[in-house]
C-alpha cells in the first residue's frame, strides 16, 4: 500500500510491481480483487494494468476459461502473460548438453538436446552451446529479448557468485573458466553458472520427490559421483563452492584425493566399477548399462552385481547421512536404471551404518535434473526481480 | 511507525516493542534521537518510556557515561536496564554439571559447577540440576522472575522442538525423557533443550572462532565426538535431531552402529583409545590427560601419539569436510589440552584427504562451550519476544 510522496515515476514502478507481485501469488483476478488486495484505488489499477498490458506483462482473459480474450466477449480478469518472461537452463556435460526454456509459469516450451562427447575444449564446448541454445529458442518460437534469465549448470567446483568454474576434472580445459562471462553476449539478461548437482537437488524440490521434505540430498551416480544439498530452501554450496563432492570420500586406497581426476568412492562405485564387477565391457561409453537393465529384469547375475555395488555405496552414504540427517535422499544417475532393487539394496546395507534412517527414492526426473534445476533457478531470479516490492 | 487505527492496549504494546526493539538495536538514546528512530512523536516516546521504567525494562543514565542515575543530577539517555531479565543457560553431562547466568546484555552474573558423576538416574540428576541452578541464581543475587528463558543442553539425540531427549547412550536412563517439562516447575517462562554439540557451536559464533564464519563446526572431542554444524546463523540439526554425529562415523571394525554406546569413530579416537595409544592408565576418570598435557609440554612420545590420534582423526573430519566445505572447524573438549601440535598434525593429516581446506582452531570457551550456547540461545529466545515488533 502506498500512501503519498515519492517521485511519481518510483511509484509507478513500486504500483506496477505491487500488481504483478499479486497476481504471481493470487493467479488470475477481477479489476475490483486487484484493488482490494494492493490497497491501490480502482482507477489506479485500471491504469497500472493498462500500461503492463501495454508492455506485454499482463492480459484479460474471461473468468472461467482462462483463455486468452477473444474479440468482441466481455474481458473480465487480469493474468500474468505467461509468455511475458522466458529462462534459459542449460546442462552442460562432458558428453551431452540439454538446453529447457521456460515461460514465465514454469512451463517447458521447448528442450534441445546435444551430443558434445567429441568436442575438444572450452571454445568448441562453447560455440555448441550458444548454438543449442538458439535451436531451443527458435524451437519454441521465443523471441531472445523475452528471456530474463538464464543458468547454466556444469560439473566441477563452481564459485556461483562470481560465473566461474574453479576445475571440473572431467571436462578437458574447464577450469578457470569465467563461464557466465563467455555465456553472457547475446543476452540482456543476468546469466548465472552453478553446479550441476545443486542445480538437481532444485529439480527434485520443484518437480521431484523433495517438495515436502526438509534438508533434501540429491546423489548423482553415474560414471562420477556428487551430491547436492537443500536445507529447506537455502542451497549448501559450501565456503568454497565444494559441498556435497561424495566422490572423493576415502575408501578403497588409491592416489590421494587431488592428485587423481576421479576420487576414491566414485572409483568404487561409478558406473565403470559397475560394468567392471560385472565383467561386462561391450559399451565403454555408458559402461555398466547392460548389467542395470538385467537387474532392472531381474535377472539373479545383475542383481547380484547391484547388491554388491549397494553395499561398497552405503559405505559412503552413511558419513553423509551421520553429518547431515538429511529428511530425504534421492538417488539420479546412470544408475537408476536398476529400479527399485537397487533401492531395497541400498535400504539393507545403510541399516547398521547409520543411527537413523532418511528416506530413499530414486529420482524420476530421469537425466533432465540438471536444466530443471537451470530453469527453476532462473526463474527464481525472474520473479525476486520482477514481484519484490522494495520499502 | 504506527499510523491511526488498532486497539488502544495492542497500539501501546507495538509502540513499547518499538522502543525496545530500537534501543537494543542502538544502545542507550536520547528521547528525541528515539522519537527520531521510531517516528513516534516525543510525546508518545516520552509516555511509553515511563511505562517501561515502571516496569523495570529501561532506565535513564547520564551521557558519556552509562552509569545509573545518580539523584540531583540530569538524566540524559535511555537505555535497556541490563538486569531487566536474565536467562539461564544449563549444561548437563555425565561427569559434570555446568550453570551459567547472563543478562540481558549476554555479561554472565553468575556460575554454579557440579559433580555429576556419581549420581544414579534422571531423578538424581534432575535433583542435582534444579539445586545448581538455584545456586547459580542466588550467588549472583538474581531473582527467579527475571529469568525470561531457561536451555539446557544434554549429549545425545535431542528433539528441540518438543524438548525430548530420545537417547543418550553415556546418560544412564537418559532415554525418551521429556526434559523440558521435568525443568519447567519453578520457571515462569519458556525451558527448552538442545543437544550439546549444538550449543558448543553457537558459542563459538557468540563469544569463540567462529563470529565471522559463514559454515563453522564445532567437533567436540573427548571421551566421545560429535559435531554442531551451523550454517550462517540456522543450525543444521537434522531431520531426527541427529546431524553432525561423527562418533558414529565407520573405521576400525566393531559391533554395528547403534548396537554398541560408542561409535566407531569415538572408539578410534576418543580419550580412552588415547590413553591406550599411550599406555597411560594412571587415570580412568580423566583419560589420555597426562599425555596431551606432556604433549602440550613438548614430550616428544607425547607427541608421537598426538600425532597418530590426529591421523586417524583426520580420517573422519574428512568426510565432514568434503560434504560441508565448512568455513571454519573449531576444536573443543578434553583433546584441546595438547595445544597447537594437535592443530599442525591434523592440518598435515587432512591435507591429502579433501579437496578444499577449511581453517582448523582450537576451541578458547574451554569446557564453558555448551553452557554459553545454551544462554546465548536463551537470549535469542527472549529477545525475540521483547524485541519483535509483529505487523
Amino acid at each position: 500500500m502506498i500512501g503519498g510522496g515519492g517521485r511519481p515515476a518510483l511509484l509507478r514502478r513500486i504500483n506496477e510491481t505491487t500488481v504483478l507481485a499479486r497476481l504471481h501469488q493470487a493467479g488470475p483476478l477481477r479489476l475490483g480483487d486487484l484493488s482490494d488486495r494492493t490497497g491501490l484505488s480502482r482507477q489506479t489499477v485500471a491504469q497500472v494494468v493498462a500500461s503492463l498490458a501495454g508492455d506485454g506483462l499482463v492480459e484479460y482473459v474471461e473468468a472461467g476459461r482462462e483463455a486468452p480474450r477473444s474479440p468482441g466477449r466481455p474481458a473480465r480478469l487480469v493474468r500474468l502473460r505467461p509468455d511475458a518472461a522466458h529462462v534459459v537452463g542449460i546442462d552442460i556435460g562432458p558428453h551431452r548438453t540439454l538446453v529447457v526454456v521456460a515461460d514465465l509459469t514454469g512451463r517447458i516450451v521447448a528442450e534441445d538436446r546435444g551430443d558434445s562427447s567429441r568436442l575438444r575444449g572450452p571454445d568448441e564446448m562453447l560455440a555448441h552451446v550458444r548454438a543449442r541454445v538458439r535451436a531451443a529458442l527458435s524451437r519454441g518460437g521465443v523471441a531472445r529479448e523475452t528471456v530474463r534469465a538464464v543458468v547454466a549448470g556444469t560439473p566441477g567446483i563452481v564459485e556461483a557468485e562470481h560465473g566461474v568454474v574453479v576445475k571440473a576434472p572431467d571436462m578437458p580445459g574447464w577450469t578457470s573458466i569465467d563461464l557466465a562471462d563467455r555465456l553472457r553476449p547475446g543476452f540482456e539478461c543476468p546469466v548465472m553458472v552453478e553446479n550441476d548437482v545443486n542445480l538437481a537437488v532444485l529439480a527434485e524440490r520443484w518437480r521431484g520427490h523433495g517438495r515436502d521434505a526438509g534438508i533434501v540430498v540429491a546423489v548423482q551416480w553415474g560414471g562420477r559421483v556428487g551430491a547436492g544439498i537443500l536445507v529447506g530452501d537455502r542451497l549448501l554450496r559450501g565456503a568454497h563452492g565444494a559441498a556435497g563432492e561424495m566422490g572423493f570420500l576415502p575408501g578403497g586406497g588409491g592416489p590421494p584425493v587431488g592428485a587423481a581426476p576421479f576420487g576414491p568412492f566414485e572409483r568404487r562405485v561409478g558406473t565403470a566399477a559397475i560394468a567392471e564387477l560385472a565383467g561386462d565391457d561391450a559399451s565403454p561409453e555408458d559402461p555398466g548399462a547392460a548389467t542395470l537393465t538385467a537387474a532392472a529384469a531381474g535377472d539373479p547375475a545383475a542383481l547380484e552385481v547391484v547388491d554388491t555395488i549397494a553395499a561398497r555405496f552405503a559405505e559412503g552414504l552413511a558419513p553423509l547421512v551421520l553429518i547431515l540427517d538429511p529428511d530425504l535422499v534421492v538417488i539420479g544417475g546412470g544408475v537408476v536404471r536398476a529400479g527399485p532393487a537397487l533401492l531395497d539394496a541400498l535400504g539393507r546395507h545403510l541399516r547398521d551404518r547409520t543411527l537413523v534412517r532418511p528416506a530413499l527414492a530414486l529420482s524420476a526426473l530421469g537425466d533432465r535434473a540438471v536444466a530443471l534445476g537451470a530453469a527453476r533457478l532462473a526463474l527464481d531470479d525472474v520473479e525476486r526481480r520482477l514481484f519484490t516490492v522494495r520499502s
